[in-house]
């Protein structure tokens, strides 16, 4: 189940499961059961329904729910495209398995078994300005990676990232997927200054000019212009997809690694929940183009799927919400009338 | 400190206490040290703050927090306001003590003692179209019933409502305190039709004229327009005011019963995060007024505390990170170029 050809990868793409139409009707059902006014939960409805999709349940659960942080480090991250050094890639590493990251607090508030998973941090990718950030069989690599850290059972997962100068390769890959140029996607990523953005602008077209002529299909973008971490995460959440194992959506650069596979094949996206909309500005854009509504909007800029693992909280809520109500017969409550 | 006597009502609004500007700027510091870009964590990062502030503490926690769900009944349901029957203010509190309600799942998930608080059931309110809601003395006895609710130690008060008719009083009391006609105040409440909403305006406008030569005053306001739980609410935040303790509001009904109190005293709501905006339309245009920012936006209608229920998860999260989190030092990591 892993993507080890890129004829593996295609296959998947053409061939993606749709949810159980019958649990979300009997879950539908139960909804209006309960003692509530009709759609009175709003979102909370939804992502119940949604869950019992793609769970194949009427009452679905959150008991095995997983995060993965994937790391990565960018060659071009040398173009001082970020407030931070490259090796703080390493430094949050260890920071995440020593517990001290915001993604270790958020997890474990919302229940989520983290797990982080480093990608040749030691070997940055090729710097995109000049040459392709990976080859054939990195890019394989990364989406394999991501592909084996879901398994069948999962009852949901949340990828994220961590990788100084990643900002830069999702921008360049929303551009490349989707359209615009460099300054519709590029933003303050940790916190650049104007001058910053100004200059990490002109290395994402000077990139987008470089690889201009690569063949425009998913793979080939993802090689081109993305990253050890992207690809691992738009392999996770290809391969959640095969596993009818539906997925909360984090961030700007999240959201960025499946835009082109999302800009080939629309629906790539049915089993994703978008977490949040991040403070960083193409996030907004790109949520629109992929037909996602944010469950969360709080400012929040900070990856490490750190605004999907609260959003995971609201999914807590929904839940309990559509299993432990009593239904208007039980409770002896008259309906509406 | 429970409000027998106008005039105790009447010096608690008058003297409101301040948060500890020394605990929220320790706080700020241990933030600005935590292993992220600065202000990547947006809300979460001035929840703490905030918390920290009101707590007086730089590190706020939420070990003791209660909601309590006032239920009333209101002489103006006679009127047809509601979609749903006047008994079933009384079935929904015996659903809240057996358990089944979506309060009781969701104060659950959020790690909320809950408490329900029936108000004179058998008795409602006067129908405020022919006379004021309630004499002096019910005022002040809904008052202090709320007032009695809260205690000190709480780290978090969240007040909800159950109540059929009252958003009628509601849309009352804010077309009164805040201006306007009944039509910019009033919704479909639990699911009323076009016809009925109309019927509703209708109905609300009728009480505006009738006790439109009432004294401008909070108390006024509360007695002649509201409700028991309506004015029970408006104690509770305001003891929880007294005692330092923070609030989080729920939707339309919960914030139009303080908007008496905070048209006379714009700085009553200082000590209130607003859990969220409510589908019913009103509960925009009524959180700007009182300068408040939702913290989520999830189509919600429900009442009984249950959007404010939701928000309290994200405290949560706000808190895992602020306390847990490694600094920079702690972590080796670099901070920012």
């Amino acid at each position: 189940m892993s993507f080890t050809t890129l004829a593996a990868f295609e296959t998947a793409l053409r061939d993606l499961p749709m949810p159980d139409e019958a649990a979300m009707a009997s879950a539908c059902v139960r909804q209006a059961s309960l003692t509530k006014p009709s759609g009175s939960l709003g979102r909370l409805e939804e992502i119940a329904i949604f869950l019992a999709g793609w769970q194949g349940r009427e009452r679905p659960r959150l008991e095995k729910a997983r995060a993965v942080i994937f790391a990565g480090n960018h060659g071009v991250a040398a173009q001082g495209v970020s407030a931070f050094p490259a090796n703080v890639t390493a430094q949050m590493v260890a920071n995440f398995a020593a517990g001290g990251a915001a993604i270790n607090a958020l997890s474990a508030v919302a229940g989520l078994d983290l797990h982080i998973v480093p990608l040749d941090l030691d070997r940055p990718t090729g710097d995109f300005t000049q040459v392709p950030a990976m080859s054939e069989e990195e890019c394989l690599a990364a989406l394999s990676a991501g592909a084996a850290m879901v398994e069948p059972g999962l009852d949901l997962f949340v990828p994220g990232e961590m990788g100084i100068g990643n900002t830069s390769a999702a921008a360049a890959l929303c551009a490349r997927a989707l359209g615009g140029c460099a300054v519709d996607w590029t933003g303050p990523g940790t916190g650049l200054s104007a001058a910053g953005i100004t200059r990490k602008i002109e290395v994402i077209d000077a990139a987008l000019t470089r690889h201009a002529g690569a063949p425009a299909t998913p793979f080939e973008t993802l090689r081109h212009l993305g990253g050890r971490e992207i690809a691992a995460m738009a392999g996770a959440i290809l391969q959640a997809r095969r596993l009818n194992i539906p997925v909360m959506l984090d961030g700007f650069v999240c959201c960025a690694a499946i835009a082109p596979l999302a800009a080939a094949v629309p629906s790539l996206t049915d089993h994703c929940l978008a977490g949040h909309c991040s403070a960083e500005p193409g996030h907004e854009r790109l949520l629109a183009r992929l037909g996602l509504t944010p469950l969360l909007r709080l400012d929040m800029r900070l990856g490490e799927g750190s605004g999907a693992a609260v959003a995971v909280q609201i999914v807590h809520a929904a839940l309990a919400a559509h299993d432990r109500m009593a239904t208007f017969a039980q409770a002896g409550v008259s309906s509406d009338a």
